[in-house]
């Protein structure tokens, strides 16, 4: 009779934001065995009986460490084999998420495990695991949308100038843009709705802008 | 105390070739419950004791259908959730692969399963649980990384000339391009190699190309 040995299968979840001009990502450093005391993305066993898919597992994580709803949830890619965790063969579906810039503070605080925002780039500890290879993932898919293009509206306070799009936008790929180039390329784009609100105060105040019903990245 | 109930973690492929001007994917016939003697694409439950990772999962389902190493087998995304696989709570991680265009009579045929090439835009049988929303995935993934400008090389043979590449390309795209600009994007890739060779057996022989060494698709 064939033994079916069952792989652990786990969400792991890179949380982006952009504050002061730099990718920061949510890491918690671990109450728990394995790898207690030690940082990491924010993970946790699927439960069968509770998620009603993997997404639905990755959004039940974040909602114990972020106090809003998060504008998007998506799927990175796997990470799977036999000596990733110690509990045995483990299967990890990594996704990203991406808080928008004035919720940075919505992180739900408990007395168990501590929570912090890291340099994304350059996390100031080493990740438990395979998370180090996991955030390093997670950050090329972000910048892969950017750089085709797609705009990080999610990132962005509800209402935003185009200056704030600008260097988030800088933030993410490392490099400075050229200012009307950029806002030549987002003349074209149906992802943004001018509003007749102005920036206050500001000395020259910028035009206001959000993101479209239709928008999605 | 908690129950933990083991999702069942499987993989399922879609392995593209072009032949005669049509993207074609491989499907088989079920011989085993469940859904048996309905098509689907090629999958198989992951087992811990023989595979190493997930995509060493895909690569061993796939050395069951095909007798040529793929040069390619990449992940696309997962599919998960209590209602997809009539054995419960189910996690499906969907690869792609690409086969040669001069290995598409590679295939293992067996008395138990049938085969067949079937068009990837519209398969002609509709596939089980949820295979079919599976080949769109794949496809779409397959077609976003040639938009980007990514060459497609691995669906040609080892030598090929630059008329194969581009109705290679368009096949994939469902558009006709303009063969100069085509040209004229190739000339800075670094991923083509010009041979001193050329097709044989045609009135006006066109040069020969292969695949430089680095080359990633």
């Amino acid at each position: 009779m064939l033994e079916i040995i069952y792989p652990l299968v786990s969400v792991d979840v890179a949380l982006f934001c952009v504050d002061a001009e730099r990718l920061q990502v949510l890491v918690v450093k671990r109450a728990h065995e394995p790898a207690a005391r030690q940082w990491a993305l924010p993970g946790g066993i699927l439960k069968p009986h509770l998620d009603k898919s993997l997404e639905a597992a990755a959004r039940r994580v974040l909602a114990h460490k972020v106090s809003v709803e998060l504008p998007l949830v998506d799927e990175v890619c796997t990470f799977s084999g036999p000596d990733r965790d110690p509990r045995g063969w483990s299967v990890s579906v990594l996704f990203y998420a991406l808080l928008p810039r004035d919720k940075i503070n919505a992180l739900v605080r408990n007395k168990v495990e501590a929570l912090e925002w890291s340099n994304a780039s350059a996390p100031g500890h080493r990740l438990a695991f395979d998370h180090d290879h996991q955030l390093a993932a997670a950050v090329k898919k972000l910048r892969t949308k950017v750089e085709a293009g797609k705009l990080p509206l999610h990132l962005l306070s509800e209402k935003f100038t185009l200056t704030q799009l600008q260097r988030t936008v800088e933030t993410i790929l490392g490099r400075s843009l050229d200012k009307s180039s950029f806002r030549r390329q987002l003349k074209s784009s149906s992802d943004l709705v001018e509003l007749d609100e102005y920036e206050r105060g500001t000395q020259r105040p910028a035009q206001l802008f959000r993101a479209s019903e239709g928008f999605s990245f």
